[in-house]
């Protein structure tokens, strides 16, 4: 399958559609649609939120009669179900269109290829795997609950150069400076979920919400909580309603935080912690496709060493802490290198002072 | 001062023939220098080794009858002294050369501006400050010799992402790939003298020569070994002699070191151990310019704390080793993230899986 320059800009214009449904689109995927004529673009469309329509559906309308004979460019496969919009793929054969590429086949091996097939079945000439790579990165949480059960988890963390995220009597506001704090918040932004531990509530009491960056949404808030520690007044708990693991079945406990609008998930593993792989699995039927975790040594070293972690978001800050201060990951001492957790570099780059680094985690 | 496009391209030509000798003029600094008429190059040179000609001299050799009106771009500020060559400025003025443009004054107090002084009296015409920044760059340890009295030093470490350096059972290598210890190698060659403690020689019993990378000398190496205890087998002290600063005035262990060629510093300080700044100043009058520690945690911790470091290289490889292993820097506790050591990132890349940042302490 070779493609051409047109091809590729349609669908790399697709992208950049798909990728304007970042924040808002949980728990669908972010879906972008090029319609061409003579390798001109002549319509545009992309989803922007669940329950409204889907990419195609925006392009085909703004296209009107001019979509026969046209190729869509999508960077997803068109659906072949109904949903709580009807199928696109049907759509795209009333319009006319000739031709439809697709930057990745549906992620769901359930229904993988459908929509391509049901496109072929009425005439139409279809191809898949323009920009894949690209797509995939896009809606890599939606990938992962589609294909493994549970979301993509992005754990992000601050730390001096010598991996140090507080001192030993807990202070770590502020490590990294406005700029490198103003990314963490647009990566809050984009996740369904934000994660964090009951001891993070304790020592920084954070309101774990999106407020340095353009949000139409705010994500869910999760708290891991394995004894119902936290204090009822903790910021964590005020404003929206938030999702509550734990391994605890104090009856009234549980009953005035679910009094208060809070959804409880009682998981606990054999430890008396909460079971995290189940939990994922869990955030997963709920349609949450990648959750944004930050949290204190304890928890972070939980997260990776029951293999949680898909993600490593660093901030690095020209900052020498010394060794009493407190490391990142509370890991079981290893006695070979080999052993040790081994990441991929994806991403390097200054923010401001301080230093970003995205990694992820590298498997088998 | 404003300089011409052809100043500039002139001086950085002449910047890239002073790095020619980025391994071999220790103690003297790196220069280089370029003669231009009408804004074309005519002659080039720098100077490779201390006793051979200086950059000028290898110029006007090339130039000839041509250097006659000729404006020369030097690095440095030509000398106007007898060293172990006869001074620059004269030969200069004996060429006929019209005009010298130095991209930075000696930085030796007592004689800077002395060359330029020289030439103006002989009726040249003298300008400098023309990528000066850079220039100075090239000579941080000569410049920092010349006006603090004691070398650059530059600490190398290798760790993880979560700032551990060996395992818990002091399992180190290799956490860094090859290319980041190739590159290790090439910072160690071009340094005056490579520096441990006697820690590293006991736990990883290095050589500290330069192998993996091209280099006509080798690095004088330097040992920290306050009570002498390297043992006599240790890699370090076969081959080149070595320096070895101590605390320690055991009379027939220094007479047997002293026999094998060694050169030995007795500075105890008051807590019995080396005295590292009055080292850093001995190191100084040896005409050291730029010395690569390679250390561990321990001798990190104090060459930082006693304010000896001045440049951090660090590699950080994608692993987790997690809390029980050993990390950067054995340093007290802080109760203020004010008082961190703060520094400044000077460059940040990969290379191959791993990630190096050189990043310089922020002083005052």
């Amino acid at each position: 399958m070779t493609f051409s320059a047109a091809d590729h800009a349609a669908m790399a214009r697709a992208l950049q559609l798909a990728a304007l449904g970042l924040n808002t689109t949980s728990p669908n995927p972010r879906v972008g649609c090029v319609l061409s004529q003579n390798g001109a673009i002549i319509a545009e469309g992309w989803h922007r939120r669940a329950g409204e329509p889907h990419a195609e559906i925006h392009a085909l309308r703004q296209a009107g009669g001019a979509a026969r004979g046209a190729t869509a460019y999508v960077t997803l496969e068109p659906c072949s179900h109904f949903g709580r919009t009807p199928p696109c793929a049907d759509a795209l054969i009333d319009a006319g269109v000739a031709r439809v590429v697709a930057a990745m086949e549906d992620p769901n091996p359930l229904v993988a290829g459908r929509g391509m097939a049901r496109l072929r079945a009425a005439g139409i000439v279809t191809e898949h795997g323009l920009l894949e790579t690209e797509a995939r990165e896009l809606n890599i949480g939606f990938v992962s609950r589609m294909t493994r059960g549970r979301p993509w988890l992005r754990l992000k963390a601050a730390a001096t150069l010598d991996g140090k995220t507080a001192l030993e009597n807990g202070v770590s506001q502020w490590i990294t400076g406005p700029e490198a704090r103003r990314d963490g918040h647009a990566w809050r932004a984009r996740a369904c979920a934000v994660l964090t531990g009951v001891g993070t509530v304790k020592a920084d009491d954070p309101q774990l919400n999106v407020r340095e960056a353009a949000c139409e949404r705010q994500p869910l808030r999760i708290l891991i909580d394995a004894r119902l520690e936290a204090p009822p007044a903790a910021r964590i708990l005020q404003g929206e309603p938030i999702l509550i693991a734990t391994a605890c079945e104090d009856g009234p406990r549980i009953a005035s935080l679910s009094a208060a609008g809070h959804r409880l998930i009682v998981l606990p593993n054999a430890a008396g912690k909460v079971d995290l792989p189940r939990l994922l699995a869990e955030l997963g039927t709920l349609g949450l496709n990648e959750i944004h975790a930050e949290a204190g040594f304890k928890l972070n070293g939980s997260l990776l060493r029951e293999g949680c972690v898909d993600e490593l978001l660093l901030y690095l800050a020209p900052l020498l802490a010394g060794d009493a201060a407190h490391g990142l990951f509370n890991l079981a001492a290893l006695t070979r290198l080999e052993d040790a957790t081994r990441l991929d570099i994806r991403d390097l780059r200054q923010l401001g002072r301080d230093i970003r680094i995205l990694a992820r985690i590298a498997r088998g």
